[in-house]
């Protein structure tokens, strides 16, 4: 009973969420530091001057000190004389007094002397036997900075909730403070479940690495606060409550994440009911359904999802915005930006808040797939999608809320998997979002308008391709012939095996559905069949792993070279490189479909020259070369 | 003849500079470091994954490992009976294996066991006698995150050069790294001068505090390099040149500061064309003249003004985006606002970083005085002034670019100082920015239409202050009245100073020549010279110290405090606070003056609201006091 009330609790609205998270004060700690590691911390306390700034009357230029009134008169054919009687550096006091019809060398920052009241910059002076020629007046008060001008003995120099950044610690250091009372908010994070390992120890089988105590930690401190990780906490309430006990007595605020949903845990909701005060379980909006906000002896104990994409979300969402709150600093701006949608997203009538790419201004979903961890790295920003909204039209305008300092995307280029869009990149100077799902897949997003351009090793080299790539019902791109690929056997250096015809009887890493290069060996295995008179399919039969997916080269090779497979097909340059094996078999062409509409934007001009660049041809790896026909257009699809 | 050319020596321009400082390249040096203290960094290298994410293929919901097909014909109302035949918990791996008919209990994050092609949720199931009903079907796949569908093993997962944020430390996690290669960019600084001693040390005649080395080492860590501060060296050629070797030989870059102007230093100059190349010596924009660009042993040496606000702004403009470039990472935005002048600024016919202060979209001068270390603490961002414009009208549009996160100001008070305006400012939650220059410097600031309010004690208490308003020529505004404030004589506890009568023959700390107060005192002591039948210049003539000119009330106390005077004249509450002793005179009104144009604005409502709240009325400090007029408004000034 006491189950199934939970599992059909209600969740707080967002609005609601946002009310019951202001109401918390949290009050930080006091620590002093030195000025040196005061950068990005709160002040806490309204700064004053014990002194002025300067503290004498100073001179603003090198030049001599002198009496105004006795230069009233000079002009440029017409100079003044004047006695020099000395001279007055930077960082010295001197006894010397002017009289008038006297002058006194003076740098730059040294103390005006007594006497003077003005100071002549040496450009409008000669020197001559000992005396000074004055080429023309100066006022009262010319090129003196007087004490106390910048900043006044008792003046309150800076206030307290400021962020300190380079130019409050040059005001601090100008007043002589060398150390300074900041705000500390310590802020625990611990990371629960039984099948988390922390990162660099091995990963036995069924455990994941804990992303989120790092993750956690990195955003804590970019609100300004101080986190303190306790590691990973099995998924026991024991061990659990005792991890969260130490945390409560070292913090300011705790987080957990992980073991909130309704399931089979549910072990943070009754530990927080035991040790203090529940105030909200589960927020409605996606992904904060398992949220629990709870205080214990006014400490807020939050418990966020285990998955680390959503507890990021939240966390931005709704903890660092408290986390400002209690440091009472302005949060830093979330940077909006008004986009239009690039393709159509459906919702569930949730709240949501919808991680998105934004690629020359339109927005794409960010999400490869329910989970991911990659999806907030490979993601721009976020769109609020409201409950009402259950379809998002491409073409409609919306407003994305930023992460920070975002590259903006030149490219989307979706398809085959190959090195030499990386090195595409890297010539060009651009950014692309580079998704390797295969060369099917690249002709799919083109036709949905999804990717700017598919790279493609589809039905293997020749114009065939066209036919495979017309039959897909594209027709709004255009053809860009790239380079040429040596595709081959790739086996450990003592294998035995050196052509197709071996492959029946050895255990093969294939590459994943959709890919060209897995259909290219398709293609290959199909005419060795004829040539042997038998069916792909029989020989496939007596090639354990052949219905295998590797997503990339790469992938293939470290199959083999940890000796999980006997053989693989792909490209060259991945084997070459890690010491394996490669027997070339045939030679494809890789090339590039690229939306029409957008073959005249300086992106795709510049990708274009790069392809036909010199500087491309010399860097490509072995195996991958370009040709005569490198860089040639065909528009008629 | 070697000194005349380096005064008249040609300037860089600035567009030239770029140039220059764009040829320059600095390979930063590669450090490992622990993904705790990564964040923030530049990524020295690609990042390839070598494991699948996850790992194996898991459940994505608490719920039943079943069969996909067992459930195609369940419904809530013809449920399946399925056998449960054991359970997995995540972080297990299991030996169950599942066939047709069966169900295994499986937790979110679990490896689905073999048999297994699909989760059902747990809410859409009944337990019933070990037995499990399946109330609805669910596809082949469902509620399964297949191994590597979210990370490829062999996926390049980071591209080197990315600014390592929260989102890619999880990533980083996630894929089981523990470190991680980043780049170090260690840049030397040296501060050079005789006049300046370190922050937190005595302050000796004719000495500042050094403020150059810990501004810039703040700014060049928010750059994402490191600073190493080799702090104050003197001026002196042999000092220098030691200290530069010494910081050469350790870091990628080095910064000076000071020393550089074409007068009695020029060591700078020499030093860098010793031990290496001279760049370029003076960049045509102000405040670019003293600035020299050298190179010595490809480790580029650079030296900065000795003044604070020059520094940082020179550096900003020219030496970050060097650090940037040399980290091949992406500059953080820099927000550009457009804003309209709020005043007319002369302009000197050079190029020139202009710093600038921003209220409710106006732009106003920051410059509180040349040279003044404040300024750029004061200011909210740089406007560039090209060498065509002299004089930026009010009421033109102009772009500001703002210095990152920067609150906005709401209201500008210039005038009299007085505590009531902090209290106000804490409890209306905004932000002003307060210029205390002394009343009349209020009313002029309110003439010239650059305050939007003005805090004005000028002429007393009572209604002549109408008649000094009315004969300044101010008509755009209208007179709030404040609070009353007691002020008096400020003496030691030990003093048998008891009236005005007493100040003749003793030393006194005065006010600043327009404020309020000091305009009070002159009134009284015409007064008190009446009644003792003689002038105020006679009564004036016996109290040495009159024409000093403390610009705050808590300055003057600190005076008394000190015992470099025996009186002043002021308000309570900074003379209680800090234990002196203080005599009643005469009470004042404090009374606001505000710009008619923004009286409705929300910012002066909420102003007005605060200055008649009970809130207000109790918490200021014991000799300022709310009554009956407090926030009556007049109209007719």
């Amino acid at each position: 009973m006491e189950r199934e009330q939970k599992e059909f609790r209600e969740l707080t609205s967002s609005k609601e969420a946002r009310n019951i998270i202001n109401a918390i004060k949290i009050k930080p700690a006091l620590k002093k530091v030195p000025l040196g590691h005061a950068n990005n911390r709160i002040l806490a306390e309204d700064v004053f001057s014990d002194i002025d700034v300067p503290a004498f009357d100073r001179s603003v230029k090198d030049g001599f000190a002198v009496k105004a009134q006795d230069t009233y008169t000079a002009t440029e054919i017409e100079p003044v004389t004047l006695e020099n009687i000395g001279s007055i550096a930077a960082g010295c006091v001197s006894d010397l007094a002017l009289d008038s019809g006297e002058a006194i060398e003076i740098a730059t920052g040294a103390p005006i002397p007594e006497g003077a009241d003005a100071v002549m910059m040496v450009e409008h002076t000669i020197s001559e036997n000992g005396n000074i020629l004055a080429r023309r007046a100066v006022h009262i008060n010319e090129n003196i900075m007087r004490t106390g001008a910048d900043i006044m003995k008792g003046e309150r120099v800076l206030r307290r909730n400021v962020r300190i950044g380079p130019r409050e610690i040059g005001v601090l250091a100008s007043i002589g403070i060398s150390q300074v009372t900041v705000k500390e908010l310590n802020v625990g994070i611990i990371s629960t479940g039984d099948e988390l390992v922390q990162p660099g120890s091995e990963l036995y089988a069924g455990k994941i690495y804990d992303a989120n105590s790092y993750a956690i930690a990195a955003s804590v401190e970019e609100c300004g606060a101080k986190p303190i990780v306790y590691g990973i906490v099995k998924d026991d309430e024991r061990a659990m409550s005792d991890a969260i006990d130490s945390a409560l007595q070292e913090c300011n605020m705790v987080l957990t994440s992980g073991s909130t949903s309704a399931g089979v845990g549910d072990v943070m909701y009754k530990i927080i009911d035991e040790k203090g005060k529940t105030l909200l379980h589960g927020i409605s909006i996606k992904p904060g359904k398992p949220v629990i906000i709870g205080i214990v002896d006014d400490v807020p104990l939050i418990g966020l999802p285990g998955n680390p994409t959503s507890a990021l979300s939240i966390f931005n969402e709704f903890i660092a915005p408290m986390i400002y709150d209690s440091l009472e600093t302005i949060p830093p701006f979330r940077t909006k930006v008004q986009a239009v949608m690039g393709t159509s997203i459906r919702s569930e009538g949730r709240r949501e808040l919808y991680p998105v790419g934004l690629i020359r201004g339109k927005v794409y979903p960010a999400d490869k797939t329910s989970g991911a961890i990659t999806t907030l790295a490979e993601a721009d920003g976020i769109i609020e999608i409201s409950e009402e909204t259950e379809y998002l039209e491409a073409g409609k305008t919306i407003d994305v809320t930023l992460f920070g300092n975002i590259a903006p995307v030149d490219l989307m280029i979706v398809g085959g998997q190959c090195p030499g869009i990386d090195l595409l990149e890297d010539l060009t100077g651009m950014k692309f979002r580079v998704i390797n799902m295969g060369s099917s897949r690249g002709l799919s997003a083109m036709v949905a308008g999804i990717a700017d351009i598919a790279g493609i090793n589809l039905a293997g080299s020749g114009d065939d391709k066209l036919e495979a790539i017309r039959s897909t019902g594209i027709s709004n791109a255009v053809l860009v012939k790239g380079y040429r690929r040596e595709q081959g056997l790739i086996v450990r250096p003592e294998s035995n095996i050196k052509s197709l015809e071996d492959l029946p009887g050895k255990k093969i890493v294939n590459r994943n559905r959709g890919s060209g290069t897995r259909a290219l060996l398709d293609k290959l295995l199909e005419e060795l069949a004829v040539k042997k008179g038998t069916t792909k399919t029989e020989l496939v039969k007596m090639m354990p792993g052949y219905s295998s997916g590797s997503r990339t080269h790469r992938a293939v090779c470290d199959t083999i070279l940890n000796k999980k497979a006997e053989v693989g097909f792909g490209i060259r340059p991945f084997a070459q490189t890690v010491g394996l094996k490669f027997i070339p078999v045939i030679v494809e062409d890789f090339d590039f479909l690229i939306n029409k509409e957008i073959m005249n934007i300086p992106q795709v001009r510049k990708l274009l020259v790069a392809l036909r660049s010199h500087n491309f041809a010399t860097a490509l790896p072995y195996g991958i070369f370009t040709y005569e026909r490198t860089g040639e257009i065909i528009e008629n699809i």
